[in-house]
């Protein structure tokens, strides 16, 4: 298979790091920065080279742009006009909408979005395994060609990656709401924490670990930041004004002063999380298994590395002594049907009574 | 010393097991519930237990009210009532408004609060070492004896932690910034995806490092942020509002689509942040040393070790290798001049040339 990737930074390098070691494919790449082409072939991310956009997609049946936000639409559109009627152009900015909106009326073109390698950059950074297990957006549209996206998603897929269909506007409100608005979130809460400094003395506040936490990204990855919030801006603003809405009214409901009607804001807020975060990677409902044991040294462990060994993995665990610390049990939380049965299977091997409880609907 | 823990929890064990193993002290306790006390007593955190209050208190020197926030006003009072007049009482609690505002006029009372072990419950998980290194906030008043409050600091200061005075409602304002609110945020956001579910789709949102990471206090610790955000709630209220105000501003910001304006709002936060995490722990201005080196192995390291051992804390480090690769500098910075000092008189020490970069203020 040929590919052609424009834009030859993590991504960009990655996706050739992966495509030649696990598809057999020959990749070709192009950067206005003809060094980092020559380190990408050298670090394995390309087999060769191109001068221009044109050049890097002759022949190529698959297109990845996969340069600076600002520049996708540009660089998309050279690619389409490069390639011909069998070609799948797409992409792997972080929002959808605006290119979608000027290109997806060709059906060679597919938006897509890898939730990966948000930590680094650099074609130094690239990895053929970089993603593995991570969601892949694709955001096609009516006009989409079938077999375009049929390739597209198998080579995603190959990347290691699991890819899934998602409208474009739909997408960047998600993003908007999941990944954006924590941002947000984040520098508000650093300016306004370092404004306590000139507010009320010399004093610079003590911050402990929910600080560290909800700031972590405040201020992070600067180069790539301004143009995810620009080119989302409508969807961003809108998730923000909805943050406001609630944070009012969290803040009336705080003033009202009453504790059971706090106390359950707080929990639903924690159950929610929960759900979501239940649902990341795993859409399956968590089953739980109830294995019976005694106090042996050595147990928790050998039923965790049979478990990890057959592929079924463990998502929650909770150990359950009885009172006379001899025997007691061990709960196991899997991911779906499937996974709970082979779960049972493989733990009744090992000589356990184990039983799956009832999810209660 | 005789110290008296009225409430044995994570932080009443804890202060029992500090107290008596460093600084042998004879701590009496006392709960609603005897069976903690007796476990706490099988644990080491107490050396006996009281059948209340009054009894608990005989004779103490210092008495610790480490009971549920909302219990704290009656408890300190109980304390109060049956102590003389050389007694100090404190508590834990991590508001303090209402407390001092009723109960600071007596000389005797300074409220208190460490920032340590938000993250377990129960004197199952109390450590002697629980508050080494952390800040513990005292809040005494015009009417606190300075003979009481010494003995109050000498003794959080044995136990590990640094003490620091505070106005009451400063350290609410302050609490209700960089603590409550990062946890009302996180309670809001979780909540604002988790209605992602049913806006769209049948499809849970799947969520990433930056979601995680802010949402990660969302519902947590349930027994106490009810009472938390009850005691402290027009500090809180107010420091929601300050935030709603700089997420309008932000939502204004990014409808402007200026570049430019973004990406500077967006560096300046990373700074804030920046500064509050050097200020935790550090209360002095970070100073630069920087060392010229020959690019000989093992330099890094030998002036790492020298430097810990002499105990100077190195904060932050950066190679600057020369061109030729044969010679370069390190620039290493520590907090304060006295650190300072020290280091540069080590580092000439061990045979380099070091200067003190200016701070240039």
């Amino acid at each position: 298979m040929k590919i052609a990737v424009l834009g030859v930074g993590l991504i960009g390098g990655s996706v050739g790091l992966g495509a030649r070691q696990r598809l057999e494919a020959e990749v070709t790449g192009h950067s206005r920065n003809p060094a980092t082409v020559e380190r990408a072939i050298e670090l394995g991310a390309l087999d060769r080279g191109a001068g221009s956009v044109a050049e890097a997609c002759e022949g190529a049946e698959l297109v990845f742009c996969a340069g600076p936000v600002a520049a996708l639409p540009g660089q998309a559109r050279e690619a389409l006009a490069a390639s011909g009627p069998e070609t799948v152009v797409t992409d792997v900015g972080s929002t959808k909408g605006e290119l979608v909106g000027e290109l997806g009326n060709d059906e060679r073109f597919i938006g897509g979005h890898p939730l990966a390698g948000a930590e680094t950059a650099g074609v130094e950074n690239a990895r053929a395994d970089l993603f593995d297990g991570a969601r892949w957006y694709l955001t096609p549209t009516e006009q989409s060609s079938g077999v375009h996206y049929d390739r597209l998603q198998r080579t995603i897929t190959g990347l290691g990656a699991r890819p899934q269909a998602i409208q474009a506007d739909v997408h960047d409100r998600l993003m908007a709401t999941v990944s954006h608005l924590p941002h947000v979130l984040a520098n508000v809460l650093a300016g306004q924490a370092a404004a306590e400094l000139t507010r009320d003395s010399e004093r610079m506040p003590e911050v402990g670990p929910s600080f560290r936490d909800t700031t972590r990204v405040a201020g992070s990855n600067p180069s790539i930041w301004g143009d995810i919030f620009l080119t989302n801006r409508e969807s961003v603003a809108e998730a923000i004004d909805s943050a406001v809405g609630r944070l009012q009214e969290a803040a009336d409901l705080i003033r009202t002063g009453d504790r059971d009607a706090l106390a359950a804001w707080h929990a639903a807020a924690g159950a929610d999380r929960r759900r979501l975060l239940e649902a990341d990677g795993a859409a399956e409902a968590l089953r739980e298994l109830r294995v019976v044991v005694s106090n042996r040294p050595g147990t928790v462990a050998e039923l965790a590395l049979a478990l990890g060994e057959a592929g079924v993995n463990i998502e929650d665990m909770a150990l359950h002594p009885a009172p006379d610390m001899k025997s007691g049990a061990i709960s196991l939380w899997v991911s779906g049907e499937e996974q709970a049965e082979r779960a049972v299977a493989l733990v009744r091997k090992l000589g356990h009574t184990v039983t799956a409880l009832d999810d209660g609907g």
